[in-house]
């Protein structure tokens, strides 16, 4: 056993108390109320990153949420490796769903339940204890490290692109390895060449300034929430596919042999729906359901709220009514034209008598598609293929991490994906949680892997290929 | 000056503070935890109701919400009227909209503000203290009156129609006069021939059993809640008429002699929108707008809710999304066969992939006409001519009173909606008011009929014209 292995090994339980106590702030982008705890997560990040070894620490403003950032530069020769995560997290609602509250991580059957446990503060914490063992036990590390984690990407990153543009030296690298995302099951590796951008808008529909009688002005004056399921179902045909104009005109076709490569990797629909509770799948005829999840664009109600809700019936034709909703993208929208086209469309559809206003949110991450034939890639494969004695599958995923287009934008450097979160660690909803096993694994594949890229990733390799 | 008149006016103040403690308390029937307050608002008007000097008061339990019921029966020869009217009131939310707190009444400017003032408690308490002054003043009533106040008319009165059918000899009567409704505006009259039923419907739509992250799962199975839009978008069609199947079967169709009538009721387009806000009319074409609020039915949502609904993005494809419709009916549609319609219509478009589940809410009500040529209703006109010096609107009433039908029904009696609420007193909305001059004008206008209908009305007269 090498020695970082060791050190980690040895200090198994003491990582494990560290990543609760990371869990246990509160650190949800979204909330306003909850501005200061992010910016806590930060700085715990801050210290324990010093703490490890890593150098010149620091917490840099972005105008939102704050980055931290840190390096170890130290090994001429070798390749400089930037590793990236983010340390906020998603909303908790409904907090009633969950089983134990969502801040106050437990450890029950080999599993850590808490918001942010596998979205994204346990693989984060990963690379930071790797370095540390590394760092502790040989002296140095096999290749130069960065480490930049951000607090805003569960609202889409709004100023990370900024601060990447204004800070393209000290982020400058051969490659970047994110830290979030995930692996296919437990025993199956897997390489992710693909992640759907994002745009998203809000409509509002303004009926009548006061909600009105449903008596008295029922059919004499529109009802906002007739013109938004109006306007909202204008946006898909009945078999889900898309119909605003524009919509699919930059998508890049799936190749045939990406097809192919896809059609391999197993999909049991019984098992899909049964994880889910759903009771078939759904979406664009002619494709399957992963190619619809990973290689095509979605647009999504993620939520829609007008006039009463309580217990019961009022019968009141309400003032206003409101939606979310955010577009899935694929290589090569581009989300700001997306948008746009969804305004365009929302302005088109409107019905008289009341008043439409859609707005284009903050958040938006361009698609990303990495080449299958990328060196970083088949080392990562490498370290996979022999950690899990089995060939990963090359998928590409249905989320969004926003940074993988803007590293690959600002820095000319392509991102692997190299995570350990699992699909059914319920990321977003209540009772996520993360695998004390993947945790483990996880720290084993990010040691092998920055040992492999320090022998075999040329600091000379280009994102041209 | 009649005695009543002169007792009226001599205990103005004190009956304008009873009426503000009768306010006070908070009779909200669709909220449970409010149940105990519309039993209170019950107690409180047994107390008042003995205190005038009405016999036989008593509060008397229907399932739900109990009534409250009182009589004067002493003069053989005359007429027996029963006086209906509600002790309970709407929700307040939301609540942040109300310039005052909605159980804190206020007068500012010769209005009463409070939820209930206008809808319905300050109309109901207007019959109590005629008679109290009656009483008080002549030792006797020129009608043998009955009373009958509910606590669950904002809830359509879903026990009223078996207390009703179960208490037939109690509320025999000859004619019943509704507390429940209003004037056409403070310088004239109107009475109302009809008004609308109810029938409302809940729809829940189920997709996976949690909310979903909408990255790993948009595009693969069905959002809950695109299939409720596409479900609700399709009860209309663009011109906002309804195309649920034989949904206008069974509408009687405008008298032209009735037609005539609404169309010399005065309506001013800009001053109707300006008071509510709204850009413009809109809805079923072929119809005046007041054709369209008082003999057209409609299907109108009343709340929509589902996902994500806090402030900023969250990329979630949620489990569930609801709704709530309620249906205003006329003359002859049956509220039952009219949900099982919209139930069937539901069923019909629901798209595959969710689980749609559409129930019936306990609340209904038969829509109502009374025939234009009511000798009761001619005897209103004259009381209204009287004290307005202008001949009365022959109207109806969008609103629902599911007691005008269910009286017919059971009592075999025509019930003359006899109130004195004003359409811009923002009943069900935020800042609800009452003007005190209303109070003042019922309170007369009751006195001058029911000494009419003492000398008119036959007790011989029936509801077969």
């Amino acid at each position: 056993m090498v020695a970082w292995e060791a050190y980690l090994n040895e200090h198994r339980d003491q990582f494990i108390n560290e990543l609760l106590e990371f869990l246990r702030i509160p650190s949800i982008s979204s909330l306003p109320d909850h501005r200061s705890d992010v910016q806590w997560a930060a700085e715990w990040l801050e210290a324990r990153m010093k703490a490890a070894g890593i150098e010149s620490v620091r917490i840099m403003p972005t105008g939102g949420h704050p980055v931290v950032y840190g390096d170890w530069i130290h090994t001429s020769g070798r390749p400089t490796v930037l590793i990236y995560g983010h340390f906020d997290t998603q909303p908790v609602d409904p907090l009633d769903l969950w089983d134990n509250p969502p801040f106050e991580p437990i450890i029950k059957d080999g599993r850590i339940y808490s918001r942010g446990a596998s979205d994204d503060k346990g693989n984060l914490f990963i690379p930071i204890i790797v370095a540390e063992a590394m760092l502790k036990t040989g002296g140095g590390l096999p290749v130069n490290l960065k480490f930049l984690f951000e607090g805003q990407e569960e609202i889409g990153s709004p100023e990370l692109p900024d601060f990447i543009g204004a800070n393209k030296d000290l982020l400058s690298c051969d490659l970047v390895l994110s830290a979030d995302g995930g692996q296919w099951d437990e025993n199956q590796p897997a390489l992710i060449l693909g992640t759907r951008g994002l745009a998203a808008v809000y409509i509002h529909v303004q009926g009548p300034d006061h909600d009105l009688h449903s008596g008295a002005y029922g059919g004499t004056i529109a009802n906002p929430i007739h013109a938004l399921v109006q306007i909202l179902d204008s946006m898909h045909d009945q078999d889900g596919r898309i119909t605003v104009e524009g919509f699919y005109d930059n998508v890049r076709s799936l190749a045939d042999k990406e097809r192919a490569q896809l059609s391999r990797v197993p999909f049991d629909e019984g098992e899909y729906l049964n994880k889910i509770g759903a009771t078939s799948v759904f979406g664009e005829p002619g494709f399957s359901t992963y190619e619809r999840a990973w290689a095509r664009p979605t647009i999504e109600i993620n939520g829609i709220y007008g006039g009463f809700h309580g217990e019961g019936l009022k019968t009141v034709l309400p003032s206003t009514a409101h939606a979310k909703i955010s577009c899935r993208l694929v290589a090569d929208q581009e989300p700001s034209e997306i948008s746009d086209m969804v305004l365009a469309h929302v302005k088109k559809v409107s019905p008289p008598g009341v008043k439409v206003k859609a707005t284009k949110a903050k958040s938006g991450a361009i698609p990303y598609l990495v080449p299958a034939a990328h060196r970083g890639m088949s080392i990562a494969a490498s370290v996979l293929r022999d950690l899990y004695g089995k060939e990963p599958y090359q998928i590409r995923s249905g989320g969004t991490i926003p940074v993988n287009a803007l590293f690959l934008h600002y820095l000319d450097a392509y991102t692997i994906v190299f995570a350990f979160g699992l699909n059914d660690e319920r990321s977003h909803s209540p009772n996520e949680f993360f695998r004390l096993s993947s945790y483990g694994r996880g720290q084993k594949a990010y040691g092998m892997l920055l040992d492999q890229l320090g022998e075999e990733f040329g600091h000379d390799e280009t994102a041209e290929l």
